[in-house]
């Protein structure tokens, strides 16, 4: 097979490659070249090293890539939007290929901005193209996305990835909590708690400890807790979104679970899609408009 | 004046000590030699270089340095319990000195636990012995504290301070906010908002970047809007602590004032103590209670 792109998912912590042959993945390489530790000028060269021994074709990247501390700043586009992929071209083809960063997209009112879900969005509608609904990305700034006649109308970004991150790992928690995937019963109680009663599960935070302390509380009990607890809230502040919807929940496998299993409690069958396979279609719808140039 | 005991809190960042003469405070250091950074071994030297020159008179201590990773392992008590200190001895008299530290206090259900926070409920009552209701510590981790006929009923503790400081310094928020005290206005509004509708709060924290981004949001109302939203749901959390009841806010100035403007906007008009003051009366009343060994 003969490649003739090169897709790129460039975050601020990983850089994830594909050689590709059309809409076929060829060869799969990643690095932790994320744009977060890399200076102006060390871009291109961190992709000529991650791409070597692959044909001088165009790259098409996404991700923080194109923010204001990446490589080039790809505009926001405004919603409402086509979903369709915009691109904005590096000067001067570095490396000897065409390269191109998808811009991302922002709502003005209430402000929002995505960089990166774009993608996975234009790669949903390509796989998809009938999809009329919510699409739920789950992350460090966990998305939610509402698409209709092909358009991105409006989305809502929550902390949650981030804030769990930080309090599992960074906080005094961080003693009480194990690791993996956390109790599926504690998950599901402290969802449900979180979001009957937001304010209950506040007070809970500081209890995980003191039960660790006092009684021995269970680490990965502790671990579904805190995640049930804050997904609870964003489900509660998220209900104008999923409440009678068509969800498709976009995300890495475990953490799409817990959403998929959080929507499940409320009476949502939401479906599934890899985020990988959402973010090759983008990237591949992208890699079309870049030949339509 | 002569020094006939010596005063610390031995917390897990900073250790603060007075000479003491009486209920007098003759003379004060501090370092940062806190427990957080001492193997066991490393507590005796630390005191002794911290009081060089001070006398060989009884230490009595409070805080961290009481905790299974502190110097000695000072048990909790259980609620309800009388607020007069509980103290332990250090074994050896360790450079000369004899050497209290004062217990925690612990509540069965729901478990939670407090360590410091004790001895300024103690000074509390030696300065105003006729208190009853309840005590606001805001910190790291915020208590709210019922007390009644010398006694601490039960209490309950939040992760206000600790959440906000690792989304103000290590989250993608850090970006967006500016130091010092945040707006007050903005502190206002979300804290009404996030009283009434917690949720809402929560959709609002990736909000302050995203207007940060997009329309260049003042980092002084960011910071408002922050603190305002954690206070907020805490508020809603202990409604009914504060609800009905005489209040007293103990803790560091800027802080306290944030507690007590927040209460104020309640229609609650709280009392102020300074931290310090509660401490030190606190470990007075250890020091008698050592005294009386």
């Amino acid at each position: 097979m003969t490649i003739n792109w090169i897709a790129a998912d460039w975050g601020t912590t990983n850089l994830r490659l594909w050689a590709m042959s059309g809409r076929k993945p060829v060869e799969a390489r990643s690095s932790d070249q994320g744009m977060g530790g890399l200076a102006p000028d060390q871009f291109a060269p961190a992709l000529a090293r991650a791409t070597e021994g692959w044909p001088a074709v165009p790259v098409i990247a996404c991700g923080m890539v194109g923010s204001r501390q990446g490589w080039i700043e790809a505009p926001y586009a405004p919603v409402p939007c086509a979903a369709t992929p915009r691109l904005v071209a590096l000067p001067g083809d570095p490396g000897g290929r065409p390269v191109r960063v998808v811009c991302g997209i922002r709502q003005d009112s209430p402000a929002d901005v995505m960089r990166g879900e774009e993608t996975q969005i234009a790669g949903l509608l390509a796989l998809e193209p009938d999809f009329d609904g919510i699409a739920c990305l789950p992350g460090t700034h966990t998305k939610w996305v509402r698409i209709s006649a092909g358009e991105i109308c409006n989305f809502v970004s929550f902390m949650t990835g981030e804030i769990f991150a930080l309090l599992s790992r960074q906080s005094v928690l961080r003693h009480s909590l194990g690791e993996g995937q956390g109790d599926p019963a504690a998950f599901r109680t402290a969802l449900s708690d979180a979001m009957s009663r937001p304010e209950r599960g506040y007070a809970g935070l500081f209890q995980l400890r003191a039960e660790s302390l006092l009684s021995g509380l269970d680490p990965s009990a502790a671990r579904g807790r805190l995640s049930g607890t804050l997904i609870g809230w964003e489900l509660a502040a998220a209900r104008p979104w999923w409440l009678g919807s068509q969800v498709t929940v976009i995300g890495a496998p475990a953490l799409a679970d817990l959403y998929v299993d959080a929507l499940a409690a409320q009476g949502v069958p939401a479906a599934r899609m890899s985020a990988t396979d959402a973010t090759l279609a983008g990237l591949a719808a992208a890699h079309r408009r870049f030949q339509e140039e």
